[in-house]
C-alpha cells in the first residue's frame, strides 16, 4: 500500500490520507480492505518518514490482523514502490500495489487482478471512459477527439508477478525515467498488462469532492465498515 | 437542453432524468440552473415524443420563469440538437447546449463558455484528467499510455455562435456521420473550440453511483435548490 504521497489538491496542510470518513481516517479504510482480503498474505505499507508511529497506532486502533511492515517511501511514486518491493518475503509470487487514497476497491478487483497477474504476469484495475476525451497540446484549444471505446482510466490494484515488477522498475531506474504508474514500467520491458474492468466505483481521493463521494460509498457499504473497540 | 436520450445503464425501465434527487426529479435541477441563469434568454427543451406534457407539468410545479419551447428529439444526439436549433429565435447569437442529465453545472461555466463562444465561435466545459489513461484496441491488453497532461474530458455546456453550430451540424448530416458531441462537429469544419475548465464537479448521471454523487452535490448547494409551493 503506497501511502507516501503528499497530494497538494486538498488544500494546504491537509493530509488526505487522514481525513475522517465513515468512522475513521481514509487510509484506515484502504488498509481494512487489504487486511480483510482472503487473497492477501502480508502487507507492506510505504509511508513518509516520521509517520511510522502513526501507522502503528492505526493498526492497534482498528485491530488489523494481518502481518505488516513499514517502509519509508522515496521521491517519486516509483521509488516508493521500489522501496516496498525490497521488503517482500522471498517466497512471494504476486505483488499487488494499492493506492492508500483508494479505499473503495472491492475484493472482486483484488482477486481478479491477482488471477490475471498469475496468468500473464501483470494486470491492472481499469474503468471504461464514459466521457468524451479530447487532446489539447496547449490546454486552450481542442486538437483532436480520441476514440472513447479504446480508452481506459487505470486505477489500483496494479498487480504483478514479483520478478516482472522488479524487472520493469529496474528498467525505469536504469533509464532515469519517471512513469505515471507501474504498468507503464511494464510497457518499457514489453510485458503485456491485462485490463481488469472495475465495475463498481473505485475513486481515488484527490479533491474534497472526491472525499465526499468516497464517504458516501463507504457508508453505503455498511457491513464491511471499520471495527473499533 | 437535450433531454431526449434513453440512457440504458441505470437499469431497465428507469428514466434517469426523472430519478428523484434533492427535492425533485434530476432534470428539474438542470432546468432550474438554466432558468435562473442571467446569461440565458430562452430555453428549448428537446424531449422524447410523448413526454411533452410531463415537461409542461414540471414547469408549473417548479415555477420556472423563463420562456421555453418543447421540441421532439431525433435518433442520435446530434439529430436532437439539430431539431432544437430549428426552434431558436431568429435574433439568437449564441446557443448553449446542455445535457439534461448534468444538473450541477455552475453559472461560472455557463457564462464562461458563452464568453469564449462570443470570442472565437465555440467553447466547451472540460475537466483535466486526473487518472492515467491507457489505450487498448481490443479492451483486454494495454497498448499505450497517453500523455495525461494533454487530455480533457468534455462535458456540457457546449456553446456556439448560432451560425457555427448550424454549419458544423450541416456538415455532419451531409457526411452521414455520427459524432459523440457537438464540438466534434466543429472539428469537421475546422472551427476552433476553446476548452473552459470546469473547476467544480459537473457530473452526468449515467449510473446509480453518479446519481448518489449528484444528490450529494445538490444538497451541499442548499440555497439554490428547487423552489416548490
Amino acid at each position: 500500500m503506497v501511502a507516501a504521497g503528499k497530494g497538494t489538491r486538498m488544500g494546504p496542510g491537509v493530509d488526505k490520507l487522514f481525513i475522517e470518513v465513515a468512522g475513521g481516517p481514509l487510509v484506515a479504510h484502504t488498509w481494512q480492505r487489504l487486511d480483510s482480503s482472503p487473497s492477501i498474505g502480508e502487507i507492506i505499507l510505504v509511508v513518509r518518514e516520521g509517520m511510522q508511529s502513526t501507522f502503528q497506532d492505526l493498526a492497534s486502533q482498528f485491530h488489523f490482523k494481518k502481518r505488516f511492515r513499514l517502509v519509508v517511501g522515496g521521491r517519486e511514486r516509483q521509488d516508493s514502490v521500489w522501496n516496498g518491493l525490497q521488503e517482500v518475503s522471498r517466497k512471494t509470487e504476486i505483488v499487488l500495489i494499492q493506492d492508500a487514497a483508494r479505499p473503495c476497491t472491492d475484493e472482486g478487483l483484488i482477486a481478479g487482478t491477482i488471477e490475471s497477474a498469475r496468468e500473464i504476469g501483470a494486470a491492472v484495475a481499469a474503468q471504461r471512459m464514459t466521457d468524451t476525451i479530447k487532446e489539447s497540446d496547449g490546454g486552450t484549444l481542442i486538437e483532436r477527439t480520441l476514440d472513447r471505446a479504446k480508452l481506459w482510466a487505470v486505477q489500483t490494484p496494479q498487480t504483478f508477478k514479483l520478478d516482472v515488477i522488479q524487472r520493469a522498475l529496474t528498467a525505469v531506474r536504469q533509464g532515469g525515467l519517471v512513469v505515471t504508474d507501474d504498468t507503464a514500467a511494464c510497457e518499457l520491458i514489453g510485458q503485456p498488462v491485462r485490463l481488469v474492468e472495475s465495475r463498481t466505483p473505485n475513486p481515488k481521493a484527490t479533491s474534497p469532492s472526491d472525499v465526499a463521494f468516497i464517504e458516501l460509498l463507504l457508508k453505503s457499504r455498511g457491513v464491511e465498515s471499520l471495527a473499533t473497540l
